[in-house]
């Protein structure tokens, strides 16, 4: 994609340094990863819809008032993104029980939450992303009491947004990934939000339309991606 | 202990029926296990031991206006208590980084928390007592916002008593367990308080004094109950 070594390269994207002061260019990549690397492939075309899908949804939370790290695509498929500090945090909303959550709890699969639930885990490897509560968050010294309020509140209105556009397209949004970081002192949402940080059933069914057709090898994920990559983007 | 069959029987504790309405009996049996189970042992005079520190333990806290289940020992070294309905929770109160919330977080050993933190599971050995956070509690339908507050609340102020008067004795009070039930309306400390639901450690080192001692085999068991009792209990 680019001639310069990443400065930073995660399980599916690279991060490079720009031109610009502050501004760096994300590779989406055809890895795709599950089960906490137990699961690993490269799935050709992956890479660029889930950076078209994310661009669009950035767009539409810019629009609608929410601060996120997007700036522009560049014609070489890059995603030219603001500088953010990130936070070692993942921020997941859920409306529908499904995934871990069912897992691990006494919640069947499908029962819907009024209000939604958010769930913070925390982002390490090494020690397979623990969930948080709040005290241990603050107690981690990551982010002040306020902070994670403020944080819960866009992270629910993301979902509110988000939520209200698939709705639209005739899709569920059963749950999402949202990470976030510091730009100056602004909390700014980042990372990507695709199908591969969402949970998306089509509507008034369970049938999967996201990472676990992958996972759970439940039909072929390039044709299921660019169905919903369809479905999503629409004319802004 | 008892002629009768026990109402309910749990790891190490089994509960009786008694001839009053409302009221129990707990035998607190000399079983002793670790790490979901997968050890177990048995330890004579474990029972009554930790039957007669809970049993101190929860004098003192009634004396400190916290609600508990104790009524009284029996001569035959059986605690009466009130009937409740537990809440399937465990209250974990840390006031000092140990155990789970070392090997989980990037938390070093013996780090201090202010304030003290408080983290709750779901008791449920099928699903091996998962971290819960206030969301889940609340969709699990547990316990209201409000009563959620009231526990923690409770918690610290038991945690408040509890240390001091272990600091009294030289003792750290490291972590430790609550369970509630509702005894009518009212929110109440059930359960037990002992060297088996209580991380301590001797004052000004790391020395267990506790069921870390039986956990990873740091000396004999019984000889450590029967000191830490010893300097628990004080004249009331």
């Amino acid at each position: 994609m680019t001639e310069k070594a990443p400065l930073y390269s995660g399980k599916a994207k690279s991060v490079y340094r720009s031109e610009t002061d502050h501004e760096y260019l994300i590779e989406f990549r055809d890895d795709i990863t599950a089960f906490d690397g137990g699961k690993k492939d490269e799935l050709q075309g992956k890479g660029s819809i889930n950076a078209k899908v994310s661009a669009f949804i950035f767009r539409l939370l810019e629009r609608n008032g929410i601060d996120t790290h997007f700036l522009k695509m560049e014609d070489n498929g890059l995603m030219r993104v603001k500088e953010l500090k990130m936070l070692p945090l993942e921020i997941i909303v859920r409306n529908v029980a499904a995934g871990s959550v069912v897992r691990n709890y006494p919640f069947t699969e499908g029962k819907p939450f009024h209000p939604p639930i958010i769930v913070i885990d925390y982002k390490d490897d090494s020690l397979h992303d623990p969930m948080l509560n709040d005290e241990l968050i603050i107690a981690l010294d990551i982010i002040t009491s306020e902070e994670l309020t403020l944080i819960k509140k866009i992270a629910h209105h993301v979902n509110s947004v988000l939520k209200s556009h698939l709705e639209k397209c005739n899709l569920t949004l059963v749950d999402f990934k949202l990470e976030f970081g510091w730009c100056y002192d602004k909390l700014t949402v980042g990372d990507e939000i695709s199908m591969d940080s969402m949970r998306i059933w089509e509507e008034g069914t369970r049938k999967s339309l996201d990472k676990d057709v992958y996972r759970f090898e439940k039909g072929d994920v390039m044709t299921t991606y660019h169905i919903v990559a369809q479905r999503i983007i629409t004319d802004e």
